[in-house]
């Protein structure tokens, strides 16, 4: 059976890390969406609410399991002995940061692949800072995120001031 | 079972080549290499002459097919019940082209993921173009290239003026 | 009044092109979109076919006007008395060749703007060398060309194998 | 009467924006430089003070409006009823972030473009972070900004130790 | 006599550092490699400390001299009598950033090349950052930097918790 | 004493490519400037009309040579006892590029260094393929080579219709 690793902050999650997930589900048995823990960072969700918001997600999808790590990516893959981690490819600017992490987690763990993805081109400028900053503007973000993440940000920033046309 | 398509012209197979090739056996169960029948293009290898040196590379390896394509990779892909496209990412350059491609071949089949897999750093400067140049100049190539595919290009080209240090 | 020039090749013109032309026409009072005459270059569809194409697409608009030009660029904005020159941007790969001609003319022509506007993320991986080649092997380009274009490429090329899903 | 927004921060406004703006004033009828109002980042001299410096440099010329604003900049655009956002680039690291801003902003506000112009090359390494550390180390950034930055930036960090050659 | 300066933080100098001092070693008669003081970062490192480290490593090499430095990199280049700034340039990301300091440094100091090196690939990935990371997480730097460097940053964060393979 | 070898088609040699001379000169004791022999290009220039223009502009530099090359550039530059190739960078679409050959070269030659140097940012627009295509256009490129060059490009091309502004 093989096994993927997909990781990420997902503060919040948003389409565009679906649509990878979908990617990585027709291609792998299973897939482990992995919330960092990161003491440094001020997340605007916990990792218990980010947990939540995903396992509500991913309820109907048997092949996808729910975590978090913390510590290097590749000593948490090795141990759920994944084979793959998934990585989103949206741009060059993701490109060269993506692509020296994934050496050196090659170096790392050479038994394990990075493998890369591609969300839709409709995702090419969406990440869960832009999704942020539009929530704390209490503009609407339904074009974004699933149902559940965007009533939780209603509920942390406010329900948005006007329609969009 | 999870096939892949890993298409290319191969004009010669390189160790670069050969890495993305492991990766992506790793990760399906059964990956067909196919060489592209492009009338445009002058190789120093014909379709025929490439197909026998990747079969004997990976005669050894029964999850791997060798065969040629000729048209959309996406409907070939389709035919043979592909579920990823496979190709190697090693620069920038590279990234931009093969994004345009990816997000096209999307568009063309929803349902065969385009997977982006990364060969080793040390192979970043290497592809068939510059394998080529070096034979051409009578340059050993045995860093680059497999023993069969070496002879090849010196049976072509001839044998090394030197050797390096 | 504001006149703008947008150059191109526009074999064929694809919907890509045309979302430019819209957000170019929404900021200047005219736009002359006009197809350069490349002696160089083996082009599917003659200049007079071009004109043709594009005079049918835009005949409704009143602002646009269509026609040809050969030498360099800003001499033929300098006589159209344009105060800009508009450019499509897709990507970071389109970006750079663009810099290097925009300083360039900017250099020949301080007067003359180049105006760099981007086009849906739907037509980042659209081209008409894309189109081109989907329409050599009889593949539905009806996303990408408008009617009058489809039709000439399928009088050019022969009707689409299929239907895609 | 065609409007367009050009925002920043523009702490201070450089040589390098002064150029963008003055190619913004021969395409638009009017242009509004909008300073960004943001609490996060701690600049070195005030929204008023940044106001009063700019509005001193556009004094002559009666088609540029001086303004500050909060929130997304689209929002603010549409109430100015501006059919334009103005923006510089000077480098592929400049484009993606602009782009993927662009696309977001063209989702949030179909009916806005944004128009990328470009500095002379001679800017292309100039931005004011780069003259807020000139300042700071007293070297001359005659060459930068215009005289009453240059003399704001003096009274701040004091006069240039030397005279370069 | 031709002088080099190479100017860094080194905290810590990796491999990937020494790579390009060997080839300015191999270009200029004497080559300063000086660490920049920049009372914002915290470094885990003091500036002695980092002295030390690297007068340990270079103690042998009589062309090479280590210092610090503090204010514009220019002044303190010409002070040397240099003709010229050592930079290593690994990826895209690099390039952009130093092109733009180094036109802004040649402005500054028209009489002072910038000289960029490239360290060998299979430094791509390895920056001081990564280095820090991997310690904090105790895994081993043995193929990362020297065995001084890596002493030091094992009495900062402990022992590697086990082997890799 | 320290060689350095600057390789190139110099078709013709421009302003950009003598400011990367320059700087080379300030930093290398010798530099040898050599012409690619190139069969498969058709040149403007004969590789004699290239040795030619160049050794006049050259004359009164002792510190460097004139020659041409076929085969490998490192083969060439060992040959010669260079320390260094040089190298000019104007974009990041040059760097990608560069940095391949300078991987490949390296692992050729471990010896010799690819030195990378910047010309001036208004020479960043600059290439002999743009100065032909000036001339060609009978558009005067006093700004962009040395008048021996453009009085053999008006030899070639008939001189300028008229002056810019």
């Amino acid at each position: 059976m093989k096994i993927a690793v997909y990781p990420g902050s997902f503060d919040p999650i948003t389409y565009g890390h679906l649509d990878v997930l979908d990617r990585a589900i027709e291609i792998f048995d299973n897939v482990i969406i992995t919330v960092a823990i990161n003491a440094a960072k001020k997340p605007i969700f916990t990792t218990e609410e980010r947990i939540t918001l995903i396992s509500d997600i991913v309820a109907a999808t048997p092949s996808v399991e729910v975590d978090t790590f913390e510590g290097l990516i590749v000593d948490y893959a090795r141990r759920k002995h994944a084979v793959a981690l998934v990585r989103g490819l949206r741009a060059v600017s993701d490109f060269e940061f993506e692509f020296q992490m994934a050496l050196m987690n090659r170096k790392l763990a050479p038994d394990i692949a990075t493998v890369f993805l591609m969300p839709n081109e409709k995702f090419t400028y969406l990440n869960s800072s832009i999704v942020r900053e539009l929530a704390r503007h209490r503009t609407s973000v339904t074009d974004f995120v699933p149902d559940n993440v965007r009533i939780a940000l209603e509920q942390r920033f406010g329900t948005p001031h006007r329609q969009r046309t």
